[in-house]
């Protein structure tokens, strides 16, 4: 019997055990072929048929309409957030960032970084430590906006945008940590971005859906061409080597996601685990101190609570490592607990912390 | 037993079984953690553990002086074509471009884009097909060039730099299909940059080493931070989520190549698959013709040969492909056979091939 914990981890996450499997199976002998996935060519059937089985259960999972390209790409978010203005923001075009958080924030510095003055701050939470969202009144977004950036899940702090922000304006937004976590209507969207590694794969992999009017705006000529969103979707994402075995693992996992019934059983499952893991620290007011301040911009996948003291916050670290759940050690900007629940995460390991969390009340409160 | 091919793809190519074996022993459960090496965070001390002896061995195994950097960095050959101007051709910079093939030739193009005219073309032999390289008295680099590109092996055309480019200039290299074929000087050079499916491990991963004065001419502030060298070389390339399973593989294979001598060793096994099937083709020259017209030329990575009509070399593939051997059709642009030989491919694999070559003349010469 394999060794395997419960993993709490931000990102790189743990994976559903069934594509990790898949992939062990066949890791010296992919489809038949006497080779790894890694070792076939990306021009071979035999990848081919993976590659676009990923950007087909992609489509079908989060419904995405056919005026949309999805890409595989690479570079993660921190690459998506330089080519995002480097694409759409020539010419003069203008955009909104509303800045809600640690990777907000730097997705708003690196697009002023090429946009300058055209890259406008719509709104911001870092006055109040980012522990809540702006409300729709304290958003300032141009009648003369191109797009509205957001990132609809806030990782480190543990906000999320259930409802997205009101606007008329297109949204490009970063998802990196909760797309997929449920069904949601792709069509406002201009552009979405999402490295892998929280609900979807390994990291190496930047998942990218694309609106063709967004597609049209990336005129830029004189960008080195990997930079270039227009290219990629002209070739399919072959334009150059994709990461072809992080590639193949994303396929895994949308494939397992669909065996289970697709984003809305997900969807009640990651409802299930943050009422639970809320349940618990709205039960412990005393004890459990809830990071987020509104409620209602409560993430699903990440939790941050505060315990009492720290000596109790580095107890509760390593008696819950004994016990057989890593990754539960906050931010370092921020502290206290972190208990990130991605899609991969069952609700049977959050009713193991759960347990774990009213025991160590009982004991320390 | 597992079944598997002999593989002779050009990339994505074939890696070494016991590095492949050791990722599917511990896919489930790396280092004991419990998690797939996927799994846990680009932060955790299992994964930086891997990170940092895979940069370790890289520095081992190509004698790297220390005042250079390796980076570990994503987006292949195709990202660096990009970063290479965009971080080392401001201010005015120039740079000579040597263009010896189909990827000599993209780099060139892709430093254009951003260079314009600071690009200059110092020798090409595209109007010999890139059948050879150019020759020492071919090539035009000026006094004020800042550094000298060229690609050390053409996949596509099979020609090999064995000595490099005569220039007191430094060096900046495609070097993606070539890398650890031997040891060499790697003083001279500014920048080596090389996507991993070759060589080294799966795509997805770009091997990067820069020598300190190249990393101090980065200093363009305005760029985003991913396409910026100085800043993944300030974090160790942990600056962003690395592609932590490549990663993984790569220091799987550098640690077997080590085990099997490092790259002394591995030379004369290149050299010698390369002399079996050079040998075979100069014993043939009326069935088997060489794409390369300089014998000093010749790649020892890639070897295309033509046989007299297509039917032969469609029947070639085959049967090739009958007998457990793959990824032997030519590129599509110049036709006939490739034999990929990189480090991977043993010398018994040469055999059967040359077997198999000679064979083939005997029923069809």
């Amino acid at each position: 019997m394999t060794h395997r914990v419960i993993n709490f981890y931000a990102g790189p996450a743990g994976l559903p055990l069934p594509a990790l499997q898949r992939a062990q199976d066949e890791l010296l002998d992919f489809a038949g072929t006497g080779m790894s996935v890694m070792e076939v060519s990306h021009r071979s059937k035999e990848y081919e048929a993976v590659h676009n089985e990923a950007i087909a259960l992609t489509k079908e999972l989060l419904n995405i309409p056919s005026n949309f390209k999805v890409l595989l790409l690479q570079g993660g978010a921190h690459l998506s957030f330089g080519m995002i203005p480097l694409n759409l923001l020539r010419n003069g075009r203008k955009a909104d960032y509303i800045v809600t958080g640690n990777w907000a924030e730097k997705a708003y510095k690196e697009a002023k970084l090429v946009g300058g003055d055209n890259v406008r701050l719509a709104g911001s939470s870092k006055d109040l430590k980012f522990a809540r969202l702006p409300k729709a009144e304290e958003l300032n977004i141009g009648q003369d906006s191109g797009f509205v950036h957001f990132t609809s899940n806030n990782t480190v702090e543990g906000t999320q945008w259930k409802e997205f922000p009101k606007t008329d304006k297109p949204y490009v937004c970063d998802m990196s940590s909760d797309i997929m976590w449920r069904p949601f209507d792709v069509s406002n969207f201009g552009l979405i971005y999402a490295g892998a590694q929280k609900n979807l794969g390994p990291s190496g992999v930047t998942v990218t859906i694309i609106r063709e009017d967004f597609l049209e705006m990336c005129e830029a000529q004189d960008l080195p061409s990997y930079l270039r969103y227009k290219i990629h979707a002209e070739k399919d994402s072959l334009y150059n080597t994709p990461p072809t075995f992080g590639i193949y693992l994303l396929r895994n996992v949308l494939a397992y996601n669909k065996s289970i019934g697709g984003l809305s059983a997900i969807e009640a499952n990651n409802q299930q685990k943050a009422s639970l893991l809320y349940g618990c620290i709205d039960k412990h007011p005393g004890f459990y101190k809830g990071f987020v301040t509104e409620k209602a911009d409560r993430s699903v996948m990440n939790v941050d609570f505060f315990m009492p003291t720290e000596e109790l916050t580095a107890t509760f670290v390593t008696e819950t490592k004994k016990a057989g759940m890593v990754g539960l050690k906050g931010y370092r900007d921020i502290g206290g607990i972190r208990v990130s629940t991605y899609n991969a995460v069952s609700v049977k390991d959050v009713e193991t912390l759960v347990d774990f969390m009213e025991e160590f009340v009982r004991k320390n409160g």
